[in-house]
């Protein structure tokens, strides 16, 4: 139940702009939430965010885009809500991984998240080995509890 | 590949801030499309959104809350990409439902979504049967192209 | 109270999502409606998008971005609601220029948008002149009702 | 340069979603920042969300809807840029006050927001004496430097 480490055990409070007209968190915001968890774990484990995602200046050669996402909803979120977020993260193959996220409130599971990322090239768009800092932080977290972060 | 109706069969243009600096749409934009273009069907085939849709000024007593959605990519979709939305909703029981969406570019499919939906009181959220407007939308969808919107 | 032509008057409806748990369109969403009212409007006029915006393939050598952007807002919006959009574009010099947006609902206005961008070129982030179809849309405009899209 | 407490002084890190395919932060998510910005700094300060935002369970008698917001920006920002902000709230009368926000990224100013708020109440949408709560934050960011939150 414990995360195994900092950089895989997150924080995130809910915001009024995350809810509807129903009163609780709109469903599609979950997801950008658990992209912004997994931008969030990488750069705590030291991976610089411009190593991997592009800025004007930089382009990397390798992109790694959501080939398939998902969410669970099992409780109703309401602004101020303190959310700890535990990220799972899983290598399926040399060019693809998932990323499994829970949502916990007050110690029970609120929703779950899941987001697969495929390696590609940019130039050609044809899938690729994982970047070396993905890789890194893919192994790491295999590892569990007794990894720090670089 | 033909549509049902044209209430099940609806456009949308990829927009600039739909994407992200991968110059592609950002993959949580297509669940927010997902889920207008299930408002926009149930308009289109004659419910009033608030017959649904909690207002200020009327909240109505049953909510349809989304427990579980998907979405797998299968093309990059970028700025002024003109989409055709399919929209396959089906009730899989007397409180729940699920609508799939297929976003067709140029004849091929880029990308797909499902949301899953529970009807629910508002008062105590327990689940409930589903409000008569959406067993119609449901009930029509389910018998194909013949139907016509109220 | 007539739009000029239908390339700056346009419509949009009000979706859930776009609502925060006080029942009414939350602030920002109307900021997105103002953008992608600018691009629906280039397109109607015959400018293609990526003409103007980058995409993976191409990326226009002049930018576009927004200095300066504001919002008004008079009337609640819900659920549902189906606005009237006109635009107001004017060019303010050879490198910028601005579009407000009034938001009308039932024959009132409910809400006024404005953004202002500059032009500057990619590589340097220079000021610029503006790109000649961004010019051609700003002229036809300023000539009022009697000018045809492309 | 030195925000007055560490409930005015906030920092956000710009992420992928953030951005739009020009490679830097796409406008409208500032105006989304400030008022996740405002939320946080009345958390920090003690005010519980609940207090002054509506749930299911509870809403407030008093909404502090947004009348008008603006923003300016000077400088592009990236994925992965660590922000600064800086909240200036003022009150303008008995019923209303604007939030002003600054931008900065290493020590420059890279953008500026403003949203202005005003009481009403949720029965009849009239104008109305600002909650309590509010007037306390509103008080202690006038005094200053000093002023430790609840």
């Amino acid at each position: 139940m414990a995360a195994p480490c900092t950089w895989l055990q997150l924080h995130r409070t809910v915001r009024f702009g995350d809810t509807d007209a129903a009163g609780v968190m709109h469903f599609h915001q979950l997801l950008r939430w658990c992209h912004e968890a997994y931008e969030e774990s990488l750069q705590r484990f030291g991976i610089e965010p411009a190593a991997l995602f592009p800025t004007p200046q930089h382009r990397p050669e390798v992109a790694l885009p959501i080939v398939h996402c998902r969410a669970d909803y099992r409780r109703p979120l309401v602004v101020g809500d303190e959310l700890g977020i535990v990220l799972a993260p899983t290598r399926l193959d040399p060019s693809g991984f998932e990323v499994a996220y829970r949502f916990n409130l007050d110690g029970e599971e609120a929703a779950r998240g899941l987001t697969r990322h495929l390696a590609i090239k940019v130039t050609n768009r044809q899938r690729c080995p994982l970047p070396e800092p993905m890789q890194r932080w893919l192994e790491a977290a295999s590892l569990g509890a007794g990894v720090q972060p670089l």
